[in-house]
């Protein structure tokens, strides 16, 4: 088994199939209202939260307390924390405090690999600037599983600002793993030409998401980051949602089997009309559940669960 | 039993009963040193403060642990949150994590009802806005039976801002349906003269309070919120404590075996005096401790308990 | 045993020395991979920060997790809190809610000596303004036991701003109780001539930091406080470091066996050079880890562990 969880690519078929059967068998347990597991008892997990994230930070927490881990929260968004005190000596207290698992968030693109040099524990990458969020990619796998019953051969439509979307990166890197066929969409200035293949050979680009709809199983809709959307990427909001937001008329062009995924929080009416985020082809309610089970089974698996 | 705690007027004399018995049963297991019960092991409660709350959220906080569940604190004061995630998609997430209970405190009024229509698991009103703050009612209505040994048939005076009040209103409707009597006492552009009987009959108004003291078993004093309380409410400060300020002179109006009561944090030298809070008389610091009983009650009814 | 921990003047040097070992039995347990003891379950710590401090929370709350015992933060730094509470009403609330223990840090000097006398549960200073900090003093002497075999005897050499440090004056006066001899050197404006002896009798001065190296097995280096460094105690950063920094070759005039010590977080460059704080004389790291067990020993003979 890995010792951190830093990218999608540190996940190779068998291990990322073995992740979402052990997440199958957590959810089975707290279907079964077997909420509390013993796995981890006594072991420390620390979030080490550079940025706001409500969603992952509470996800992390939920899963590492139903195995019984002791969670200790650390917030340091901004510049409070850098005042004095370096990634390498937060790094350096944590790993001399003994902590088993440190979940990070950060704004910089790369730091939980620096961090991963530095600590005896797992590490596992919460979300690094522009580039990776590798459970976010293994739930959003083991939403598809659950709904389509597979994922390899899964045609996989990714819209919006895959630039700087580190959900977009992880999930071509698994779903190329995984044997899905992945298309980026969204206008040129936000999808450079050769970021697909760069990734992962066999990953293609779409301007045109009308055109790519009637041949998509599973669309997956990013989240529109504002504060990123300059001028010059972009005419406006109303010319963004009007080519690339999906709205009713356009989710109909869709197969009948075929899925509307999140990773959330959504800009509704958006990249996302609320007509399409409350249907019954929406997962994102099964997203953040799902979450919840995959956490646990990237924790209990990176730290050797009971036979450690 | 009720599934949420919403309101005061959630609360029928049965039910509101069972509660404070059960609390009574907290309170004795806590004072054998028996502080650890099991009966929510497993269970997850969710801190949802959109406002800071020291006191309340730290009281459901161990509240919570003193019953063996996992707590997850989630602190979204102001406008950080609403960047992109609004109520509801906070609630979907919190849904979909199977959050067993949600303490809400929020400035909106009615948010609490909102959440309950989104959550398979129990809301608990932790303070909505002016509108109520049904815990706080039940803690007060626990610490009157136990100093005087009864509600039904005591004369209660709430004293101050009633009209901002969420402890008043949420009091005011719990009292009545114990079949306490009810005096709301301040200056006239703090107390509308139907805001009293809009809530429950029988409820009084007066601006008089020193009137009113001599035949009150309680006083309520409520907390003199400065930043409400513009110009055009009363001419200042120091008008407002020699009206309606407890001080001791006043307290001596009371009969001998009246208590003082304030929900904290309390404003000393404004609208009570230190040698009044920190009186025999005074139930400040009981109002405290009764506080994690009657939460720890609420949470084990809700719940179900062991036996759910 | 003490009730509070207020003062490394508290300690006599039997009760030093029992919290030393208890200590050293807290980190074999750990080292044998019995991460939690039940010793603490039911109690309740309250880590009541006013100011950040990543390192010190961090730290307690990872001790009192081990003992079991559960944990309620309470983050109130600057003047959120002080608008309508006081520390004597949060004091009635903890102290109401019946908190076994109180950890607190508080920029002012004395806070957690006025708080003990507000609180049945037991006070423990985490660092009061510029007064002390006394589990820091405690873990100190840990590491130098642990390294060099003993205190008693041992030539402390305590550098930089000690007129603003808290860290040296617990130090002083531990290290005094233990039989240690302390010599504290720095710029004149920051080691007014009498302080040392004013802590405790021997206390050396010295504003040379050359001439007290060759003959301390410990040297301390204080973090430089860039804030309070104003232009009156120093010409600069640059000449301070100069003087009073530890680089390589200032190092190489120390004894072989000799250790460095710094309570972190480290300025590198300033008071200490990356080359001296990554040497294997550095205890850096092992000071973090003692922290932890330092701290669990503190927790568990205040709060009685399982006898009580």
């Amino acid at each position: 088994m890995l010792k951190h969880l830093l990218s999608g690519a540190d996940l190779d078929a068998a291990t990322a199939t073995l992740i979402l059967d052990t997440a199958g068998e957590m959810a089975r347990l707290a279907g079964r209202e077997v909420k509390k597991l013993p796995a981890l008892r006594g072991r420390t997990v620390v979030n080490l939260f550079y940025e706001d994230s409500t969603r992952t930070r509470i996800s992390f927490e939920a899963a590492a307390k139903r195995l019984s881990a002791d969670v200790i929260n650390f917030s340091a968004k901004g510049s409070s924390v850098s005042k004095g005190e370096s990634l390498k000596d937060t790094a350096l207290t944590l790993q001399a405090m003994g902590a088993d698992a440190v979940v990070i968030r950060h704004p910089a693109s790369g730091a939980p690999h620096t961090l991963a040099n530095w600590v005896d524990g797992s590490v596992l990458n919460a979300g690094d600037g522009t580039h990776e969020h590798p459970t976010q990619a293994l739930l959003d796998a083991y939403t598809m599983r659950s709904r389509l019953g597979r994922v390899a051969g899964l045609s996989v439509a990714v819209v919006g600002d895959v630039l700087h979307s580190r959900v977009a990166r992880s999930n071509v890197l698994l779903l190329a793993t995984l044997g899905a066929k992945v298309t980026l969409v969204g206008p040129p200035t936000l999808i450079p030409v050769d970021i697909g293949t760069a990734l992962a050979p066999g990953t293609e680009v779409s301007y045109d998401l009308d055109a790519v709809l009637p041949t998509s199983d599973v669309v997956m809709m990013l989240r529109v980051q504002r504060e990123r959307m300059a001028d010059s990427y972009f005419p406006s909001a109303r010319e963004y949602a009007r080519r690339y937001g999906l709205d009713g008329p356009r989710m109909r062009r869709l197969p009948d089997h075929a899925i509307v995924m999140h990773p959330g929080p959504m800009n509704r009416g958006m990249e996302i009309a609320p007509e399409v985020a409350d249907s019954p082809r929406s997962t994102i309610v099964e997203q953040v559940t799902n979450g919840v089970s995959v956490r646990m089974a990237v924790l209990y698996l990176l730290l050797g669960g009971m036979n450690r």
